[in-house]
This record gives C-alpha cells, sequence and structure tokens, in this order.
C-alpha cells in the first residue's frame, strides 16, 4: 500500500478510536477518555501493520498477544475489538460501557469478552503478565517449532512502569531475552496528581537499557515514526520498548495534556469541540463503512494467517504432542498417581510435606509434559524441581524449569501469563509468609477464573529460628478470604499427592499448596478415593464420639496423638483431617453436618481462628496462634504457643465436661 | 591516625565481626554466616570512619541510621551492636542466637533490641523504610536546623535490589534528592539457587543511575578503597550506591564464594579453618581487649557528638517545638475535635466518608504540625490533602504532603521509615483494593508495633464502573486478620473523626482507615464519648429487641433504614454499629454479650463474611459478598448483590420467626 494512503488510514482508524473512547465514557458518565485518545495513533498502526490475529478465531493459540497493561484505558481495547469485528463486541456492547451484565466492564475482564487476554486494571500486572505470555512463546517454539511463533504486545502507561512488580518483570524479560515482547509506553508524562514531575525522575530509557532491553522512541502520533520504531523493534533480539511520546486525550482541544483529562468525561461541549477539531462528523456510536474496511483488512490477514497456519498444524510431526499441550489434560496422571500413592502407604515416610511434594511432583512432572516448574530463588527450600528438570534460559528455551529470581510478585504475574497463553501448567514456589508480595497477582488468577499453582513453603512457627518476619500466622486466613482461590494444607505424604491431583486437574481456578518445613508422619490408611478433594472428612473414627478435634497440615498429627491421649482415659475422639476449606464448603450442608457430627469441637491450626467458623461454633475451642510468632528452634515455639497435644487433650476434657 | 594502622584494625575489626557471626551461627546450627562474613570489612570501615552513634543513648535523635535491609545476616547488627558496648547486647545475647525470648532473633526485630532501627527480613523492606528515614531526616533538618543532620546507611543485598520495592524506593529517593542516603550493596554475585547470572542480569550501577544516584564500586575488602568510596558518597548532592564486590563468606577457606555459606552453619571443620585462615586465635564468644577498644573508640566519638547535639539543643530557639515533635503529642487535638465534632451534629452533612476524612485532617493538621499527609497518586480520590498543605520536593523539605507516584509499597515502606525516625506521623492513601499491594509493609508495621496511618479509600463496589478488580471483597477480612493492626470503617463523619483520634493517639501498632467513595448521611446524634474507639455500640436503641443489625462504614445506613422498615411493621430492631473489630474485640466479654444481646443478629457487610463470627453466631445471619463483585454503577450493584434495606428487613423476619 502506498505510505501515504496507509498514514491517512491510519488517522481515520485512531479517529474512530478516539470517537468510540470519549462516546462511551460520556455516555456511561465514568471512565478513561485520556488514554486512548492519546494512544490511539500508535493502536491504529500497530494493529494495521503488525499485529496478527484472527477475529473469528479468538482462541487461535498462534495469535499475537495484545496487553493492555494501563487497563483503565478499556475504552481503547473495546473500541479495537469493535473495529475489528469481534463476534461478541457488537455497538451494543460499546453503548452499554461499564454497564451491569455488559462484555465492556470498567476494566478489560478476562473471559467477559474475547480479545481480552487478560484481566488489567492493577497497575503493572499487565506487562508482568505479558513477560509470562511471551515467555511462554518462547518454550512452546522451542518445543512446537512453526506452530508458535508470534508477539506479545503491550501498551503500558506511567503508572505502570513506575509500580514496582515492572522492574521484577524487566529484569526477567531482559535476562530471558524475550526479544518478542515489545512495550508501547504511553509516555504523556501526565499521572492523575498532575505531571510525572510531581513523584518521578526516572530515565526509563535508560532504566530498561540497564536491564537488558533495546530501547527506542517515537512521536506517539506520527504515524511514520510509530511505523519505523515498530518495525525496528521487531528486527532486534531483545525486548523491546518504545517510548511514544503523546499527548493525553489528544484530539480533546481544550482538554488535551491535562490530568483532568484522564479519568472523566469530556462533556458535551468538549466532545463537540473535538469532532470539530479532529474533523469526525460521523454521530456518536456511528462508524462510517470506509473505517471499518480499513479494520476489516486486519481481520482478514489474520484469518489468512491462521488459515496458513492450521495447514501447517495438521502435517506438523508435533501434531498430536501439540494438542495435547493445548488440552492440558491430567488424565495421564491418574495411572501413576495411583501407583505412587500404594507405595506411599507400604512406605510410610515421614517426611515434611514440602519434601512430599517433591516426590509427588516427581510423578506429576515425568506423566504431564506440560508442567513449567520454578521458584523465587527458594528451590533447595520450595523443593520444587523434580529429578531431571532443566532450567529454561535466554539461550535454551527446553526445559521446564525457571529460576524466577527473588521476584515473588512477578513470578506470580509470569505464571498467570504462562498459563493464559495456553500450553503449560505452571507452579511456582515461595515461602508463605511471603504470599503476601505476590498477593495482588494471586488475587487476579482467582479473578481470571485460571489455574495457576501456587507453592508455598514454611507454612507456620514450624519454621522455627527465622523468627516472625517469616512465620505466617495470618496467611492462610487471608488467603482462604480470596475468592475462588483454593488452598489446600495437606497433613501428609498421601494427602499431598491428593494435592497435586487437585491442582492438576483444577481449570476455573488458582490452587494455592500450603506445606510444612518440618516432617511430618504419614497418617492415612488408604488412598483409593482422594479424600483431600472432600476438603475434610474423618481420619480416626472412634465410632461414638466424645470429642471431635480437626485439623490441617501439621497440626493433625498432634491431633491424633491428643486423640491416642485420650483414648487412653476412655474418652473418644474423632479426628477430622480437613486440608481445603474451601472445597469442604463445597460439600452438601448435610454432609457437612454428618461429617462434623454434634459433640464438641476443637480446630486446631498453628495460625488464627479466622475463618474457622466454618468448623466451630461459639461453645468450641481452638488451639492456634492470636499473634506473631517468635524465633527459636520449632518444637519450642509449639511449646511456647501451647499448640501441643497435651493443650488439645486438656481442652478437650473442659469442653466435654462443660458439654 | 595513621593510615596503615587504621587498616590493620580494621582488619581485626571485621574479623571479630566474621568470628562473631560463624560461631554464633554454629552454636544455634541455624542461620546466615554468609553475609556477615562477605560485608564484615565493609561494615568495620563504615562504622569505624563514618557512623556517629552513641550506644550509651541508643534513642538520641540525631543519631545516624544504619538499616541491615538484607536481614537474614542479622548476626552482622547483633556483632556490631555487642562490640560497640550496646548495655543490653552482651556476649549472653550472642549466644543465645535465635533462642527463645533473646534478643537475637534470627531476623532483626524493631524493639527486640536497641540499634535495630527497623525489622528487616522480607526483602526490599529495609531499603524502602531507609528512604523514609533519609526522608524524615530532610524533613526534619528543614524544619530544626543543626538539630537534624544524620546520615542513613543501609546494607542491602541482591535479593533486596532484586524485589520489586526497590525500585519505587529507588525512584522516590533520586526523585527526592535524598543525598544523606548511602546503600553499601553487597554485590556478591550469590543467591540461594545459585550465581545471580541464574536469574538477572540488571547492570544495577546503570539502573541506579537511571533513577538519579550517584553510584560509584569499590573492592569490598580493601579498606583503603571503602574509605574512598563511602567519602565520595558523602560529597556528592545525590544519593548513593556503592557496588562493593565481595566474597560472600569471606574468610572461610573453602566455602567463600559460594552459596552453600548462604544460610548454613559453616561446621566445625570449617570453622577453625576460617580461625588458621583469618589468624584469629581467640575462642568462641571471646574477643580481644584490643578489638573492643577500637570498636570503642567509635562509641566514644558518637557519644561526644552526642553530647556536642545536646548543648546545641539546649540553646536552640527551636527546643519546644522539637521537644514536642519528638514526643507526638495528640492532646492538642482534643478541643479542636470537640468543636469540630459538635458542628457536625449541628450541620449534619452527607458526605463521602473520604471527603469526612479530608474534613477532619483539616481539624487534625491545623492542630498537630507533625502529620506528613500523601498518597500514591490518587490525591484527588484519597481526599489526603487537607488545605493549605504544601508539598514536600526536592528543593523544599519544609513541606508536609507527599506526592508518593503509583507506588503503594514503597510509600507504606516509607512511612514506616518516617515514623521510625521519630519526628513525624505519617498518613498516606490509596484504593482500599491496592491494600494488597502494601501488604508486606502494612505487616511490618504491625509487627514492630508503630504507629503508621493508611488510609484505604474506595472501599467496596460503592466504587461502582471500575468493576472487580478495584472493589474490595475479601480485604477487609484480609486486613483484619494482621495481628496488631487495628482496621477501622466509619460509617459517618463523626465516626471518621473519631477514627482520626484513635488514629492519632495510637502509639504501639498501625492503623488503617477504610472510607466510601459514596456519599453517607450523618447517624450519629451525640458526639460527647468518642464511640467508635468502643470498636461497636448501640446507634439506635428500640429497648426491648426483636432482632440486632450489626453493620460497618456505608452499611450502617443501610441497616438504619431497615430498623425503620421493621418499625413500621411493629418490628424492633437495634442497631449496632461496629467500625472496629478490633477494639470491639478488646472490650470485657461481659460488655461485648450485653451490647449483643440474645435476639437474632444480621451482620451486613459489602464483603465477605469472613472474621464476622466475632459478631454472629451460626443461626445468624449475614447481608455481604461472596464473590467479586462488578461493573456497573454503585446502586445497581447494591442491588443486584442484594445488599439492600428490603435483603436485610426479609431476613431479619425470617430469623425472628425462626428463633
Amino acid at each position: 500500500m502506498n505510505a501515504e494512503i496507509q498514514i491517512a488510514d491510519e488517522r481515520l482508524m485512531a479517529n474512530a478510536l478516539r470517537a468510540l473512547a470519549m462516546d462511551a465514557v460520556q455516555a456511561a458518565n465514568s471512565g478513561h477518555p485520556g488514554m486512548p485518545m492519546g494512544m490511539a495513533d500508535v493502536t491504529a498502526v500497530l494493529f494495521n501493520r503488525f499485529v496478527t490475529i484472527d477475529p473469528a478465531a479468538h482462541q487461535w493459540p498462534d495469535r499475537d498477544r495484545f496487553v493492555l497493561s494501563a487497563g483503565h484505558g478499556s475504552m481503547l481495547l473495546y473500541a479495537v475489538n469493535h473495529l475489528l469485528g469481534y463476534p461478541d463486541m457488537g455497538m451494543d456492547q460499546v453503548r452499554a460501557f461499564r454497564q451491569m451484565g455488559s462484555r465492556t466492564a470498567g476494566h478489560p475482564e478476562y473471559g467477559h469478552a474475547q480479545g481480552v487476554e487478560v484481566t488489567t486494571g492493577p497497575l503493572g500486572q499487565g506487562i508482568a503478565t505479558a513477560v509470562g505470555m511471551a515467555l511462554a512463546e518462547r518454550m512452546g517454539a522451542a518445543r512446537f517449532p512453526g506452530l508458535v511463533d508470534h508477539w506479545t504486545w503491550v501498551i503500558a502507561g506511567d503508572g505502570c512502569l513506575m509500580e514496582g512488580i515492572s522492574h521484577e518483570a524487566i529484569d526477567m524479560a531482559g535476562h530471558l531475552g524475550l526479544g518478542r515482547l515489545v512495550v508501547l509506553w504511553d509516555d504523556n508524562r501526565i499521572t492523575i496528581d498532575g505531571g510525572t514531575d510531581l513523584s518521578t525522575s526516572t530515565d526509563q530509557m535508560a532504566r530498561f537499557a540497564a536491564s537488558g532491553w533495546h530501547v527506542l522512541s517515537c512521536d506517539g502520533h506520527d504515524a511514520a515514526q510509530i511505523g519505523d520504531a515498530i518495525t525496528a523493534a521487531r528486527a532486534d533480539p531483545r525486548p523491546s520498548l518504545i517510548a511514544c511520546r503523546t499527548l493525553i486525550g489528544c484530539g480533546a482541544p481544550n482538554k488535551q495534556g491535562g490530568h483532568d483529562v484522564h479519568g472523566a468525561p469530556l462533556g458535551a461541549e468538549e466532545i463537540a469541540a473535538t469532532r470539530a477539531h479532529l474533523g469526525w462528523d460521523a454521530p456518536p456510536f456511528e462508524i462510517p463503512a470506509g473505517v471499518y474496511a480499513a479494520w476489516a483488512r486486519i481481520a482478514a490477514r489474520g484469518a489468512k494467517a491462521r488459515m496458513d497456519w492450521e495447514a501447517r498444524l495438521a502435517t506438523s510431526p508435533n501434531l498430536e504432542e501439540f494438542a495435547a499441550a493445548l488440552a492440558r489434560d491430567p488424565a495421564p496422571l491418574a495411572p501413576a498417581m495411583a501407583a505412587y500413592k500404594a507405595q506411599l502407604l507400604a512406605d510410610r515416610p515421614k517426611v515434611a510435606t514440602r519434601k512430599a511434594s517433591e516426590m509427588a511432583l516427581g510423578v506429576v512432572n515425568a506423566a504431564l509434559p506440560f508442567t513449567i516448574g520454578g521458584s523465587a530463588d527458594l528451590t533447595g527450600s520450595n523443593l520444587t524441581r523434580s529429578k531431571g528438570m532443566r532450567p529454561v534460559t535466554r539461550d535454551d528455551y527446553s526445559g521446564s524449569y525457571l529460576h524466577y529470581g527473588i521476584r515473588e510478585h512477578g513470578m506470580a504475574a509470569a505464571m498467570n501469563g504462562i498459563v493464559l497463553h495456553g500450553l503449560f501448567r505452571p507452579y511456582g514456589g515461595t515461602f508463605l509468609a511471603f504470599a503476601d508480595y505476590c498477593r495482588p497477582a494471586i488475587r487476579l488468577a482467582a479473578l481470571m477464573g485460571v489455574p495457576t499453582v501456587f507453592v508455598m513453603t514454611h507454612d507456620s512457627i514450624g519454621l522455627g529460628e527465622d523468627g516472625p518476619t517469616h512465620q505466617p500466622v495470618e496467611h492462610l486466613a487471608s488467603l482462604r478470604a480470596i475468592p475462588n482461590l483454593t488452598v489446600i494444607r495437606p497433613c501428609d505424604a498421601v494427602e499431598t499427592a491428593e494435592a497435586w491431583e487437585m491442582a492438576m486437574a483444577a481449570t476455573d481456578g488458582p490452587v494455592l499448596l500450603v506445606l510444612s518445613r518440618q516432617n511430618l508422619p504419614l497418617l492415612r490408611s488408604e488412598a483409593a478415593e482422594n479424600l483431600t478433594a472432600r476438603g475434610a472428612y474423618l481420619l480416626r473414627d472412634p465410632g461414638a464420639r466424645d470429642v471431635t478435634l480437626i485439623a490441617t497440615g501439621s497440626e493433625v498429627e498432634i491431633a491424633m496423638t491428643a486423640a491416642e491421649a485420650l483414648a487412653d482415659e476412655g474418652i473418644d475422639a474423632a479426628v477430622i483431617s480437613a486440608p481445603s476449606f474451601e472445597a469442604f464448603a463445597a460439600q452438601p450442608a448435610a454432609a457437612r453436618a454428618a461429617l462434623l457430627g454434634s459433640a464438641p469441637r476443637i480446630g486446631i491450626e498453628a495460625a488464627i481462628r479466622q475463618g474457622w467458623d466454618l468448623f466451630l461454633r461459639p461453645e468450641d475451642g481452638f488451639v492456634g496462634m492470636s499473634g506473631f510468632g517468635a524465633s527459636a528452634p520449632a518444637p519450642e515455639l509449639y511449646r511456647h504457643f501451647g499448640i501441643t497435644p497435651d493443650s488439645v487433650a486438656s481442652l478437650a476434657k473442659t469442653l466435654i465436661k462443660a458439654n
């Protein structure tokens, strides 16, 4: 195409984005017109010349991934997807921006609309998730040459680059040489409080260069410069940052360039002035046919690429393996796990559940080639690297283990990106106390409903001498609070194996495994059914009961010991192992009531009581923590805080007497 | 002093640190010898030539602040403090490293031992907290010239610099030109998993330079180079990063330089080899008198500086004002608040509690000159800047408002540093959903027991169209789970004023205010007593009760409306406003029971039920959320999720019937 015609087209394509954004925000009387209008030219050029997607096949595995990290500019994405012709993004959806039940939520929500690759809005998450996608692309390309070969594009704002997670993400991307990742930075020098000079002096280009990125800049309103910059980015083997110098709200003659245009409707008067300024005559929510036609050419190009790819797939020697990766079917795990659990019952190993997890991972990773392990620099502590796993490096992406570095947050977001990409099931480890560092990304996995697996070891005061900074106390409660996150705290090697089965079977939400540092005996006597999946079950059944002891993880052993001691005194104690509150809450009420029984109950967990009302009534007892831990050897800490079989037995007798 | 003698002294001083670290870790059979041994030379030179502290007056306000950001190297700090002669750090404490009840916890714990300026261990927190301290120093210097004039020294490891929070911290420090901050980076190229080249390629010097830092490097085992580098750092007006090239575990001839020396005892054999290698003949836990004498010279220098300072203080025109700042006494607030609350009762404004917070801050900030406001780039949303507050800038530190940028985590840690420094009471705002971003720093404030104030607005689905990424659902529960954190969610302008009174009166733990975006009516009819401080109280007393409605924040209005509707049907509903669960839990059990009564109860909060068992029995009801929110106008969301007076009244009738 003639370059001048192309640029003229792109100006119209961009103005269509501007018009839809300002009109939808105005109609909703809520939203952010500044970013979509400022980045409209960059977006038009990017899609017109570079992006390969097929709106008619939105799950095509080898599509380019487009991530709007600056998620508040959601109308930019909705406008693009409407103009590209995504079947679920009709003008009715654009008109219903930010209204109940629409696909056009205030921030882009994964799963609500086709072409939304990730939920964004919490700043920095998009760019960090995109690093995972770009990494998944390289890992996929190493395994399936010719079938995985696409770009990951990100639009990020100043907020994304100021957030700490961006440091973790760009360091990781630079280190791993993710050359298929291009970040277009909306360099508008405006934040909500005012100019960026209010709060930052960082030279972003120098900062990215320091982390091994290719950096370049362009006038974000000059199509030729934009095109040249993206072309150069594609030619460089490093990940690229393009600083796009833009005017926030570009096109609104009286408001552009100021922070008032960031997050409020322009108002009828300014919208009229913008129409005049842009020469945009079409009424709100009407797009000239010529503009639709220009955007349709992008879809047509994508459709052709997708069909070419399908032809390649059909004749690929990797066809079956690729399909298996896409399906991420855990079925092959079942027989291996059954054999492994039978062996556990025979061997009865006394190991920490983090060690049991390593043993289970030996089975999981052998049976399921699509798992990707990793740890935030605690491999030898989290025990996440099973035998034979090779690390992924910038020179060889064919491995299956990631040294994420001391970057819990970046790891969690990257794992979300790897899951979203579609070919792998990642899991990654850190200490449970540092779940706080990755909490925003854990929440996002739960909100998106994607099965990222978080491996959290050193799960209580049982970690001992490292002390209260490293000892989780409130973390179980705070993680159980996150909707749609399944938390599993197994008590022995069998439950740990079952927890991994659950993690690999999960499809619609993240799973978080909570594992001990200290050794724990094997408590289970049979393993035919995955009892962990029930959430809670009777581990010790005395028949009639005087008291019911309910415990999780490392405290189940304490409950069992207490029950034996009580038996010596003629008191019948049932013991319920409760590895997953969420799974238990999903059981029918009658089943739950039957399991819990009517006898007095005691909950036992080396953590705070919050959340235990799932099991306990006000008159029931609890043996656990009520404040921060301390630094000392673990057995001393358990004694100091009174989390012992003696405490449990003594409380049981008190409750039975009072009953 | 002759330079050669000085260097010889410093070698011995450093070897004393090495010996104490390796022997204490060995005795505890737990801990991290690698960092203390690697950074011993740097530490000896730093203290010997530059640090000004007086161990006999550990709270001297103008002391240098030394922050061990790499907190796992705690034995380095304990060894320094022992050798300097801190009265509470006798050899008995060093021998009891990591044992129950000792001051020498696994990681340095603020408040456990003198000379521990901040709790560290969660990586990156130390450097980010130190930025707050260095900022407080500059703000103090601007207000009290001649009385505040000291340095903030940080030892940080690779972990600290890989964590995202470090980006937020260094950008902030560079932007604010905190030239009195010097970070000594233990550039040992080792992480737990192996060499740093496993996970990072960032050129840290270039990265810090990009954020406006002065950067330089030295051989971390060459005293002359170390001294020259620190001298140059002090001469430069920018914050300085000194890359100290070190050998981890330096001195252990067979283990130094490897990652095995990071976090495990050296073992008896290697300890013997180390003694031989260093020529260190003294038995474990014995220090030659000459070495003590060398360290004592540092203390003597500090004591002299402190006495000179006290003489300056005695004649300073700012003496009284300085003492008031140090005391941070909230007493002057009482009369102004009483008048303000009386005016509220007269005016009965219907405002969002974030707006009520701004109004209360007008009173607080006028009465208490030591408050420092701020927001993570949401000033106009959090409403944290009261009238007349001037921003703090690199050119003028005399203001009282901080534009923290889009850096929730860095803000929270910096606020901890400002509190710890001792002259100011900082508060800072973001959206409640983004409490997740700063959670590790909130936890640290709670663990340290320092009264940082977190202002969290947009506290529920009531924020409307921004949708579920921005709508807190589990955040109240997850924050209430943190021990020693007081969460307050006021229902109107009077409770908001009372919440601020509580926040300013707090001395031993952080306070987190949870505020609405949407307008709320004034519900209180009297304000003589701070009822919010009770945690929960009877807002509507019908005398005899058929049902008790318990609500917080924006849902108290719903409870009151429901109570009126029930009254129309002849049903007597009491309404309890419960702004702070922690304050209520601290009330005597009898008072709590009396308030709650025996009638059926309904809890009402636009959040999950977890934690509500403080008020509710299994048979009681709850009107709130059970999953993520949605994007739509706020009133529609309340209807959609059934959080309405009708739902409450209907549930009340059901419960009364069943009772």
